[in-house]
């Protein structure tokens, strides 16, 4: 079994050094986590994402007992058969490519595997699920698309609003990935997918990471259990081959990073990001940690929804056969 | 034989696209070329230099009959035998990492095999060949030349100062280059290397590109057979497994990029490059292209100073036998 957490947050760089410490990147594999993919940019541009990225592969290198960081679904499975954790090198934003098509192949070569087309805010591509309009595919988002596609990167679709998230998944001949959001159907929140994009992103092979974030689950967020009676609803929805996990964890996270997630370079107002008001949402207390990623496993088993080939489908297995699919060897 | 340029000059990008045309990859294959060393950059930093590689990677797929991009020497022994020419990405400076060390290895993904640490001026690593005083080495430079060492990215000291070349020899754990220059012995010029300096390249297992660019041969650059008595007193200095050649060619280049070269960022004056006042270099007509470079290989012949075997040293491979040492597979 190749447990897989499809996004988690965080943000490492020469600045920000608290979270991801070697306590989390042993959680990793004390949680027993064949990948993880994490966040290196929501609005950092070429240069600063850079900066992560070199940042990372330090400290890979400096807990190489622990992590590695994976360009492959091969690398996963040779992390995982040696006790350690891959991680993959994700952006929630398309930031680091400073609107330049050539950076796409470029960020591929320096280890970027999943990208965002737009975090919250619209860009150059597409739109965000927080924007009043969304424009769809840009025009320079159909190139970005099809060179995603021709260099093995993964497109997400988690913050991209629903027109730019139909039009992407028209436009790309890879499956695609959500890789932490749930379904609108069963928690209304801007940030959760309609059934007809969950269908259009399953049809096409793609899967959706079903988060444990508080604000996007609301009443499926109050214990495991009732967790776990999302992802059997999920599975109805649109099949067992499309959902997985992205829990959307942050690790040791405080006030500034949450102020430079929903500020970034953009804003001097507050934001609330998706902490919406109105929609209060019950904090999730039972998954505080990658440690506690096999809790899930043993709740959907407890569940009696799911066989043990489903199970493993929806805790890693997912994930590892879009990642073979898209990235390449 | 495996004919290698180890340094050309020439400059492209987005706003240049006149200078690698097609007729001048073309010139490679027909020059039977299996390498040639570009200049990815004079002065520019790290977001130039990622728009230099970005149109390269497009350039070589859009001539990909002619050309493919190498990361190691099997790449050029391949591209050869296929009939084309392999292109090694190169850099006069190392202003492309942005006094970034994790930039190096992020440069060596993206392809950058060569890096000169200092073009005509001081940087953070250490002096130049035309600064007064040459600082040596800088702490950052260690670190640098260290880190070159580990992700096999090849350390040219063509343009570098005495002072910082003999620290660097000594610092490095692998051979270096001098891709572009000559002995000052044989022709005084600030560009050219004492007979010392070049005596440690070669104990180090170096290798020392001869140029042919009029105004560092002086005389030499008269004819091909005054060239190639340079190229025999050179062996007779530092041996025949030091000598290579580099030529310093520039294709299609005009007034623009020689103003680029020689002030770059740093200045509005006046600048002679290597064009130095009391020093006539008389021009040099026997090599305008790369498609002459096979001329070299005859006239080395009918010198009747080489063997088989030392023209093919001479001529590509002592750069092959350095570029598989340093790149790694």
């Amino acid at each position: 079994m190749y447990f897989i957490d499809g996004l988690e947050c965080g943000r490492y760089d020469r600045r920000v050094l608290a979270e991801f410490t070697r306590r989390v990147l042993a959680e990793f594999t004390k949680g027993g986590m064949a990948a993880v993919t994490i966040t290196l940019s929501f609005w950092e541009d070429a240069l600063e994402t850079m900066d992560a990225i070199a940042a990372w592969n330090d400290l890979a290198r400096a807990n190489s007992d622990l992590v590695t960081i994976a360009r492959t679904a091969e690398d996963i499975v040779a992390a995982a058969d040696s006790g350690r954790t891959a991680v993959v090198l994700g952006s929630q934003n398309s930031s680091p490519v400073n609107d330049r098509l050539g950076f796409v192949e470029l960020f591929t070569d320096m280890g970027l595997r999943v990208m965002q087309l737009t975090y919250n805010n619209q860009n150059a591509i597409g739109g965000s699920c927080y924007e009043p309009h969304d424009s769809g595919v840009s025009r320079f988002g159909r190139e970005v698309i099809a060179e995603m596609n021709r260099v093995g990167m993964l497109v997400d679709l988690s913050h991209v609003g629903e027109r730019t998230s139909f039009d992407a998944i028209k436009a790309s001949d890879h499956p695609l990935a959500i890789t932490h959001a749930n379904p609108r159907s069963l928690y209304d929140h801007p940030r959760n997918k309609s059934d007809d994009l969950l269908r259009a992103l399953a049809a096409g092979g793609g899967v959706l990471g079903l988060a444990t974030y508080n604000n996007i689950c609301g009443p499926y967020a109050q214990s495991p259990q009732a967790w776990c009676d999302m992802v059997a609803r999920t599975v109805d929805l649109i099949g067992i081959d499309a959902v997985a996990i992205g829990t959307d964890l942050g690790q040791n996270s405080g006030p500034d990073r949450l102020e430079w997630m929903r500020k970034g370079k953009w804003t001097r107002s507050e934001q609330p990001g998706a902490s919406l008001p109105g929609t209060p949402a019950p904090p999730q207390e039972w998954l505080r940690s990658t440690l506690q990623f096999p809790d899930i496993a043993a709740a959907l088993r407890e569940s009696g929804r799911f066989n043990e080939a489903e199970i493993e489908a929806i805790t890693g297995g997912n994930w590892l056969r879009l990642y073979r699919q898209v990235f390449g060897s």
